[in-house]
């Protein structure tokens, strides 16, 4: 039997930094997640342990620590292709760089007193939600960029109807005209190009993503999913795919009648397990060919 | 030898409701996980399976959502309150009601353009933090309140030192002039009274919680820890103790030397284990005895 | 309004410490996390940063590896007292020390053919269950040991019944006789001496807690919680008082009806929240006062 | 601007099944998480919320337990083919099913005295690792199976060395010849065939799995995840891929020098994060091409 070696990459995972600027005496704070990952010549590692064609991953985490202090970190897709440009270009043995970073968000704690100055360096985590960003960058010079948030957590709690659907000998679900509709969003979408505003891009898309989920009168998930897709590429040209995981975490109206209630959509028990997942994609007619961007 | 039955307790945990109110076609919204637990006359159902003294867990899930229809869901704590006694003045096997609940916040979308109306039904998780609530009941017909929030995540990039502490032979850790500060506060404070004014108590005790953080110049989480509970108790008289637990975040400076490069205080490591653990609490001098406000 | 600090500890959580014992070729494996945490002459730290008092947590970490080193690790109890002891025993200002420990378990990785020797130096996790201890000693020289186990999962499917329970207006829960009953056991039990053998004490415990579990017919949960307390304290002489912490993780019958199919105890999902949740202490008459050793 | 509608699927996730068979009194245990996901004719519903071609995710989650109880539940891969097989098969809207199944491993409850019968009913959780599989089915009726395991934890105390690598501006690590290898396993293996003696496969796998991981003298991570692939592939001739992500769970050794103290390979400190992450793929030369069958 002839064996050989697939697809495969090593980098050190989760790499957590702290950034700080100091402007004067008012700070300035990134928080990330740092995960890089190299291809390349990796044949005899495999075959034999001869490790001459290997970046340490230590080394690589050494890296990211290294480059936030020497060109410093501001949008997390410029800071991954840094890195990842870095790897591919500083050894011939890594032929591909794969790097995906978490951002944290932070605000300032709020002023003492109203008219009380701004705080300088005191800071208070906002939000659940996560920015995150994928990049690739190969011997070729190609880079791709997916940026992308996580737990953005939403809930309509009407406006959602969900009826006229399959029914089969498995079938007991009732159809509904006014349900609940809520979600954890994890949106990712792809750049045209590595050169983005990174920072207005995202601020938009987080708007249209909110927007979309709020604005659409759900007949279901699906179709929520598809207007968040189209209204991020239809606003956004720098953007030519979007992808979505949407879990439909259920809100089951209780039912109180054993108890002499009625319940007109007022008490709801939030299910943990199972729960819906629709996922899906959606592009520009004239996007490019994704190569590796979503691996 | 001889066997007792000691302490003990029962009841349903983590009973997720969400509560809706449609004020027209404004709605609001609760978002609750409720814990229930009862004691009393448990003798024989421990010792024989006799469960003629035993409200069912199952029941005690469904009032719950019971009375959040009937009555209705506004401060945790009011709710909470309502939940102890109900159960206590219910059933004469019961004698003692502990209700504990989390609140996770939510804040409404933001209206799609400047100048649009608020939005009346979507809503998005704000802020990682989680309000929280402790509740004992007794047949005697006293009740205490500690409410509390916890995951309230902190960072002064500057404006804490740490020196001067005994050294001895497995000292190796350096004195500090300059150090990050960072910690996700869980604090818990007990009321005088059940009859309190919760919501506004609460909005005020996280602010001077997030107030003392920042405006100490800490030579030690202790200190901070102690000013944050000092800040409290002076301002809100409502309150006659507060618990806090903080982690101590530990944020390491990355030795940059090995690359050629200095580090002022600007590329850190946040580290996961072990931590620090700061525990302490701040009373007022004549505050009451806490009986069983916190078990 | 004058403000007095009340209990307080301070120290490092979770130092994960794994300790290789070499005895020649074969190697001999201890998995902790390990908690320390101080109290004693700690007003100035509080009231003014003076942290001349202070053991600092990184060296109470540096103290964890360096009896791991020196005295190495055997029953987790007894490194416990050790280090408890080290502690309070090392500086005037410590006059109480607890320490909490968890021990993952692994076992050899089976030898490669029946009739290979025993593996010298792999390893494989076994099972899901953490075994626990929490010491405390103090300035008197009075030592206190809670041995535990938590997160051991266990189930019954049939032997279990739930009926004769109060029945009020919000029940709708059916009685049974007949019913899966399964808990995550989370149980801790004191030792009259801090001088025991932790080891057989441990193993022996285990096992009759398994054995009450299964042995017993159970009408509630509470009934079986009692009889897993009063085994082993009818068991282990060395041991007085009993706590179990018991989830009843819910296994509901689904309803099958609908699709034509009956469910004779066949089919059930297994329900994540709300869960019931039942505790209790069980003791011998003349138990000792437990003075902190639960704290 | 025109937007197209990329790849997507629908279903249910984490669907928590537990069947229970009773043979006369001896009962048997499965313990599943099962996630069902459809593609199909799904232009509509998302461009429309026209839901006609929609089968609710409701009703896969019914047809879950009403499978598990009309044709029992033995070997998951079997499982999960006939539920892929099934919603292909019943509605023509259909095209695609995507099966994924957990299990969760119990054992017997251990007699209460040598010499005793077996337990009948009682159970406890073994083991720390999950069983996997992953099956898709389509309307030409291709079926694929992937089965896997994750969260299989071991760890060589010797026997691993790294040296050799590749050394630059950012290196700081030591090489070694004698280091601590840990990882949680995450194995998936492709079958060449859908008909095939899971049970004993899987069984035969894992034992591979661990007997390279044990018996390879590694140079570097990747010559052992190579090993374990090969291994597999040599052994087992119904398999024709394996792809291996090991997390490299860094155990550093403790300097002691500060305390007086050496650390011949003893005292470890286990750190959570960052940690290496090796990931590659293994084939037989002959492999049928993958499909769909890793998405």
């Amino acid at each position: 039997m002839a064996v050989v070696l697939g697809p495969n990459r090593y980098g050190k995972a989760e790499t957590r930094l702290v950034r700080v600027v100091r402007d004067g005496g008012v700070h300035h704070l990134k928080d990330l997640s740092v995960s890089t990952a190299l291809s390349g010549d990796m044949e005899a590692v495999h075959l034999t342990g001869d490790n001459a064609a290997v970046l340490p991953t230590d080394t690589q985490k050494n890296t990211v620590y290294a480059l936030a202090r020497s060109r410093g970190v501001d949008q997390i897709e410029d800071f991954a292709l840094a890195l990842a440009r870095h790897f591919v270009d500083s050894q011939p043995t890594i032929r591909h760089a794969r790097v995906e970073i978490e951002e944290y968000s932070w605000e300032r704690i709020p002023p003492a007193a109203p008219g009380a100055g701004e705080r300088r360096h005191s800071f208070v985590r906002a939000g659940t939600e996560v920015r995150t960003c994928l990049v690739h960058h190969d011997e070729s010079g190609r880079s791709t960029v997916v940026s992308g948030l996580r737990d953005l957590t939403v809930l309509n709690t009407t406006g959602s109807e969900f009826h006229g659907f399959i029914r089969d000998a498995y079938t007991t679900l009732e159809p509904t005209t006014d349900r609940v509709l809520a979600t954890a969003v994890r949106a990712r979408w792809r750049h045209v190009s590595p050169d983005s505003d990174f920072a207005g891009s995202y601020r938009e898309v987080r708007r249209r993503l909110l927007e979309a989920f709020a604005g659409t009168h759900s007949l279901s998930l699906q179709q929520t999913l598809y207007a968040m897709g189209r209204s991020v590429l239809a606003g956004r040209p720098e953007i030519c795919e979007v992808r979505l995981a949407l879990p439909n975490r259920h809100h089951f109206l209780v039912d109180l009648e054993p108890f002499g209630l009625d319940n007109p959509g007022e008490v709801y028990f939030a299910a943990d397990r199972p729960y819906g997942l629709i996922e899906g994609a959606v592009l520009t007619e004239d996007a490019p060919g994704a190569g590796s961007a979503w691996d």
